[in-house]
């Protein structure tokens, strides 16, 4: 795929979301999809013609049907296809007569079903090729586009009040529906939701790609059961990030191929589900892990955009809450910085008795609506906050004549949060909108979230990660970031296969690699080890991987005679097992930080790199960073500062701090090195990548070839 | 405390939760609390007498009023005051003319505003003191008691359709109003609200013991902001653990004394939240970290009770929820096995056409409702799951002529899972029941859980280790986890000074320590080290806590000649800094696991033992096991197994595996050694507690004293 390729793409997909006229394909009194289908486009007001064909020609709805496209005799532009499997190709090749040049096909019974259906879905490609049409699905639900009042999708569906908001595309059908549904509950804005099904023609990542580019999208919502094509997802996340636009992901069904070839220490650690973190870190994308934080998450992105610097500040009318919003900030690592001091004595003037103010901001529950507006307005002009979130008072739900007090409480919180670029009112708790609700809402522009405080939290968790990605500038330019090389070409045809080639070519190739001399008797041992400090002397064979285990090192040999003797030793070792090329003698190098870095190969994502620090961090904590290659000076010190040992990156324990630069400079080489060998690496394991201070160096690598 | 005394507390609790008769002093049309009062007993159906208290004499609502309880003339078991801060110490005494022996206090300003307010505070526990009444408050909110329609509460408030479920105590009033609320939408079954307010008599944890032994309770939600009595918070988790009921506790406010004096190493890791979630793990309580999960985790609890052994079964009608459980409760580590075989061959048959069965088990959009019964029926049955959940459309909210096959579903989901031990419908995300959804659920006694799969799950997770725990039997039975002493008494006389000392002591009092000698001459040292194998030499002083930084240590040492040079350099570097006693000489263990164990004393829960890993362990990931002392070699164990580095207790990188029992032993003597010293010490650290197999040692000990 390159760029122009995923260009038309998008088009493609943006064109097949906002169809001026449609076709229903295999309408029929019977079916409720048919009907719900029309339903919708009725009650929300689809503006263009609806055409009905149904092979009996009987009406449908009281509306009459043409026996096929080509009797019908108009022109659509989408064709919603509901007819049986087998008749999908001719359906689509009949539909060719609307001129349509999409179509959205309903039908289930294609390659989610096995080889038959598989081949099934093959014509219909073809078929749809011929035709001239891009498709969504099969096995779609549809697809509902609020903007321009085009709900063509299989089940009743109410409408957000809001069209401006998130865009979700979800890889299941069902799971789209459901998330529809709460966010009509909550009244979370919506400007569209996409099925797309099997993925034959259009997939997930170009719908998303399309919704970056809608101006009434602010934030997309992805829900993915897998990644079938990545290289979409990663144009895709530059996409959402050139729009400036956060990518908000939930995958699920984290797959069972831990066990397969991967790197000798990290196998069980470079899974899919590690390697996909890495790509949305690398990415700058959003990951959420539960439906309710999906739509959250995206709601609150789509609300408040990047945020400007600074931390949060909280506001609420009871103090267990604000005890429950500080310590959960705390959690998520949410900065909740006290109150200026100039805010604090204009909140002490203007709260007379209420004792000292801080934040969170307990304000009583005796503390009037207009008060609270006034506090709530000078929280939010305080430059030291980057968001105001107010759990509060849900919006009303019942009898407007009983709860004017409250009425009044939201039409001052409207006031004070409605135009602060991330002022935000939260149920206390999960709320589902009543029609009143929705109406207070929409009538006071109020910035109302209804998943309650604790999936605010988490939300505003993301949202403040997202808007201080260390590349968000260089994500939002487009500049980096390029899309990672599944199968990049091969630029070095040497294969080493020793540790001393390996490391010998390393070196020049850029990496920092101890300076050894391959010996090949005890007169080169000697020689080897003539000069100042003592040396590692360890057997050099292509066919032992293991020379610890077998007594092929000897650490810390002093002088000539002691190295002779060790010679003697690990050749005899090594010997006893394989055939030996000969011991390698390398400085030893003092006490000092030992990373762990590992190229491997990925079944979807390709070559991706972890580091880590070694022994226990990565055997028992599996403490690493992965990232798809290549990567960055900056994309290094990210997954260095991500791991959970960074604090002995920063010198604990007599050692000196690691050079962040010198490190980054060795971890990319490594990676751009394991590149060049294209696709026959299966794995290059540098272990240790010894620092100290500035100083780095590959002390070990082993490289395994396919 | 004692039990005797807290036996009668928790009946008096029990009493001012249950009056027949009720008074409410300081009524008046004004005030919104008295008349929200009065509407919830009416509404609520309270049926004995309430009588009205108001200065001015005037009717409230329509009914009579006394100026006072002696005027009114009346019997009345519970005294409900609302009158202003400082008539409340008169009106407790007027009460007595009532008879009443329990009273609820709602005014404020009392010990919360400062020292006035605990002055007045003071002065209304004396007049109650006199006139033999109980006190719930005072700043309290007031008290919910579905069960016998005792709602004395200050704000309006629905009933939940059932009163057989959770019962809830508050120290913050706002927040369990909220609770109610979000209960009362999500149609959860509530027995009682309690808001403790200042806790002047009666505290949260006496409530909490009431609610254990009310037959309707069936689990205890706990909002705590303060532990004021831990031996109270210990007592009530040994009721409710005697009743077999879970007590679920959401503690906010993680409190910053993390800087008092501590554990050396661990100083920032024993903070109060630390040593809360010891304390928890201890007692077998559930510590939850929100509001939503207070109340799912108390309500699944309260339907499920105790879990029989088994996983978790999930069924739902969308693969891409069915995905999203499965990552859920993987990550929660809730065992999802799959179906054992003659359950998949039953399912297969039952279920033609749908593909292999798997658990979690997609039952596609398209299967009929009685098949969904028979299915879940089968799965139910299956001796393998300990429970059924089942993530499904939600009970239907809108027109019933609209979604007759909705009401089907459930009518058939109902069948199939109400008489299940644990099984449990529960909506996609969370919803808000209408009047037709509490309607639907009463009449089919159907088991929805509205709170979402995704709280569903987290509250799973919960009830499994709940049910789990290593000593819930003994929990259960009262036999094991006595209070904890607070204050014990010392009954070691002796303060050892210096490392020698106490080494000794410890080896008297039962801790297997390194066999050491005190030397005080180079011949002492040349005899210390006459034996096999190397030696370590320390300085000994009392006055050097860290003996390595100032040269006082040799480690490695072999044979006299060299501990005399060794006697020579430490003693001479000790003498530079202090007086010295002279110098330590022991054995130099093999490498092996070292265990850090610290004593130290929490100014709310006093002693604590703490056990990690060391070095990285605790220094850098703060990885540690906290514990209020006594302790058992069960609970030793359980620690252990909750460590991070677990992993490498079990023998990893070349060691044997740590023997559990001889560590357990070591710990414990050192916890009751810890114990046997009394108020006077501040810290006790073994570091480190050496660990080859069975063989145990501490190699290192300093005692801090008060």
């Amino acid at each position: 795929m390159d760029r122009q390729e995923f260009a038309l793409d998008v088009a493609a997909a943006s064109t097949l979301l906002a169809p001026q006229s449609i076709v229903v394909v295999g309408a029929s009194e019977r079916s409720r999809w048919a009907t719900s289908m029309l339903g919708n486009l009725d009650r929300h007001g689809f503006g263009g013609e609806v055409h009905l064909v149904s092979r009996s020609g009987n009406p449908v709805g009281g509306r009459a049907t043409a026996t096929s496209c080509e009797a019908l005799g108009q022109k659509a532009d989408l064709g919603v296809v509901l007819v049986p499997a087998d008749g999908v190709p001719d359906a689509i090749a009949d539909l060719a007569h609307t001129g349509a040049r999409s179509a959205v096909v309903l039908t289930s019974g294609f390659a989610e079903t096995g080889a038959g259906g598989a081949a099934l879905q093959q014509r219909l490609l073809d078929a749809a090729g011929e035709a001239g049409i891009r498709l969504l699905g099969p096995n779609s639900l549809g697809l509902m586009n609020f903007v321009d009042r085009v709900v063509a999708w299989a089940t009743p569906i109410d409408a957000p009040s809001s069209s401006c908001g998130v865009g979700l595309v979800s890889q299941s059908g069902a799971t789209a529906f459901f998330l529809a549904q709460m966010a009509a509950g909550q009244d979370l804005a919506m400007s569209s939701v996409v099925s797309v099904g099997n993925e034959a023609d259009l997939d997930a990542c170009t719908f998303a790609a399309a919704l970056a580019a809608d101006p009434d999208t602010r934030a997309i919502a992805l829900f993915l059961e897998s990644v079938r094509h990545p290289e979409r997802f990663a144009a895709a996340a530059a996409a959402a990030n050139a729009a400036g636009k956060p990518l908000v992901v939930l995958k699920v069904g984290t797959s069972e191929v831990a066990a397969r070839s991967a790197l000798a220490h990290t196998g069980a650690l470079t899974g899919d589900d590690a390697v996909f973190t890495g790509v949305c870190e690398r990415y700058g994308i959003v990951r959420v892990s539960s439906l309710e934080d999906l739509m959250a998450t995206a709601d609150l992105l789509a609300r408040t955009g990047r945020l400007r610097p600074g931390g949060l500040c909280v506001v609420s009318n009871s103090g267990g809450i604000c005890e429950v919003a500080a310590d959960r900030a705390d959690g998520l690592g949410i900065e909740v910085p006290p109150l200026p001091p100039a805010v604090a004595d204009t909140l002490r003037a203007a709260m007379p008795g209420y004792g000292t103010p801080h934040n969170p901001l307990d304000l009583t529950g005796g503390i009037v609506p207009a008060e609270v507006e006034r506090i709530v307005a000078t929280l939010g002009a305080a430059r030291e906050y980057a968001a105001v979130l107010v759990p509060f008072y849900g919006v009303p739900a019942g009898d407007p004549a009983e709860d004017l007090r409250l009425a009044d409480l939201h039409r001052h919180l409207a006031l004070a949060l409605r135009d602060l670029p991330a002022g935000l009112l939260v149920s206390y708790t999960p709320t589902t909108l009543t029609p009143r609700g929705r109406e207070t809402v929409a009538s006071l522009g109020l910035p109302y979230l209804a998943c309650g405080m604790d999936r605010a939290l988490t939300a505003l968790g993301h949202a403040f990660r997202w808007s201080r990605h260390p590349a968000r500038d260089e994500l939002a330019s487009g500049q980096l970031w390029p899309i990672a090389p599944t199968s990049p070409d091969a630029t070095i045809r040497e294969r080493p296969r020793t540790e001393f080639a390996l490391l010998e070519l390393m070196g020049r190739h850029g990496v920092p690699v101890v300076p050894a001399t391959l010996v090949t008797d005890e007169a080169g041992a000697r020689a080897a080890a003539a000069g100042e400090g003592p040396v590692v002397l360890k057997v050099s064979s292509a066919d032992i991987a293991h020379k610890t285990e077998i007594g092929g090192v000897a650490l810390g040999v002093v002088g000539p005679d002691a190295a002779a003797e060790a010679f003697a030793r690990v050749s005899a070792a090594g010997r006893a097992v394989a055939e030996i090329d000969g011991v390698l003698v390398a400085p030893m190098r003092e006490r000092a930080l030992e990373l762990f870095v590992g190229v491997t190969r990925d079944p979807v994502w390709g070559p991706v790199i972890a580091v880590g620090l070694g022994g226990i961090w990565v055997e028992v904590l599996g403490d690493v960073a992965i990232r798809p290659l290549p990567v960055t000076p900056a994309v290094v010190q990210h997954m260095l500062a991500s791991l959970q040992g960074a604090k002995l990156l920063a010198g604990a324990r007599g050692l000196p701090a690691a050079d962040f630069d010198a490190v980054a400079g060795a971890v990319v080489a490594i990676g751009d090195l394991a590149l060049r060998f294209g696709d026959d690496l299966a794995e290059l394991d540098v272990n240790p990548l010894w620092v100290h201070g500035d100083r780095v160096e590959a002390l070990d690598a082993l490289a395994v070839w396919r």
